[in-house]
């Protein structure tokens, strides 16, 4: 479809920015707006106002640098949780994923993305200070890096364990092996041989 | 993904927004929601205020009831299109569709909607008066109806067809049979079957 061809300049600004998002298309963008237009203006307007309320009143916790409505979100402030082990993540996507299973009692740290020759990310990108002064304070016994198996979180796994390995930490990262109830033959070559040489006593992996 | 486990009211109530859309699930959209964040504040705020615009400041036609910046869009507005034939459309989309084309030469009108009883909507929701008041001043020579091949689509052509053909126009509609392009098999039968029935001579296939 050619930007020529839309009746209004507004509807082309509209349909552009809808483009921008991952995933979805000139088209696709066109189709979402269509539909906005044929809402109640108060659909349209809750939704650029949120947009706005977004980039003005978003806030990350001071702690663990995930997203927070407070100053420290509820899960560093719980009293319930062990502050003295940090699982170490890429997005609070993660966090969320995590605390799905319902098996982590520890705390989080937010890195905010990974590291990234090809997409321009760098170390200094990342958010690791505060993990640093965490540990520091001598409250931390443990890091979880749980990372993405990819090549960016392998290489974001290899920095922080360079970074933090002279502090007397635990540093532990997640079991790599073949995913619960997939079938055998479909696991490929690497997850295989890994799941082999870090085979695990029969007993221990009924744990949870 | 439980609602509870947001880490933020902000955050969950851009999610819904999103989740909002057609086509978009919770989870694209807390990945849409997570991708803005991660951008320039700029790039929220863009979204934001477009939306807003889009809110406040979208006009249509006030002779074809199309998107539009100006009170009488480009279309309506030249001399080279033929005035004397409207094509009658669902939506700006299938005006862009037939625009890009490049075969139509007329001038459209757009109703918003088609009549849906399953989803509420009726004859007096779709927009047709600006096309009475374009017939009564006797400009308008044909309408063509070209309302998707749906149910409800047929159910629009029929109830504009009773409402214009005491008008003294010529009411068309879009040729129905099998798509260029398309397998003979894989038509369907009642697609095949009126192909046959309003065949066509031969040199007439080369109109265009």
């Amino acid at each position: 479809m050619e930007l020529s061809k839309y009746s209004s300049k507004l509807l082309e600004e509209a349909v552009e920015v809808f483009a921008g998002l991952p995933g979805i298309g000139r088209k696709t963008a066109l189709r979402l707006v269509l539909f906005l237009l044929r809402q109640d203006k108060e659909v349209i307007g809750r939704f650029g106002e949120t947009l706005l309320r977004l980039r003005d009143e978003i806030r990350y916790c001071s702690v663990c640098n995930n997203i927070s409505d407070k100053e420290v979100c509820d899960i560093c402030a719980s009293p319930h949780r062990d502050h003295s082990t940090v699982c170490v993540v890429e997005g609070p996507q993660d966090v969320m994923a995590i605390e799905n299973t319902g098996q982590y009692h520890g705390v989080y740290h937010v890195l905010g993305g990974l590291i990234s020759p090809v997409d321009g990310v760098g170390p200094d990108d990342l958010v690791v200070s505060p993990l640093e002064e965490r540990v520091k304070k001598g409250e931390v016994k443990e890091i979880i890096l749980a990372l993405s198996p990819t090549m960016e979180g392998d290489t974001t796994n290899f920095y922080l364990f360079r970074r933090f390995r002279d502090s007397g930490l635990k540093i532990t990262t997640l079991a790599r092996g073949v995913a619960v109830g997939g079938e055998l033959e479909y696991a490929d070559e690497v997850t295989l041989g890994r799941s082999i040489a870090n085979r695990t006593p029969f007993e221990e992996t009924f744990r949870f």
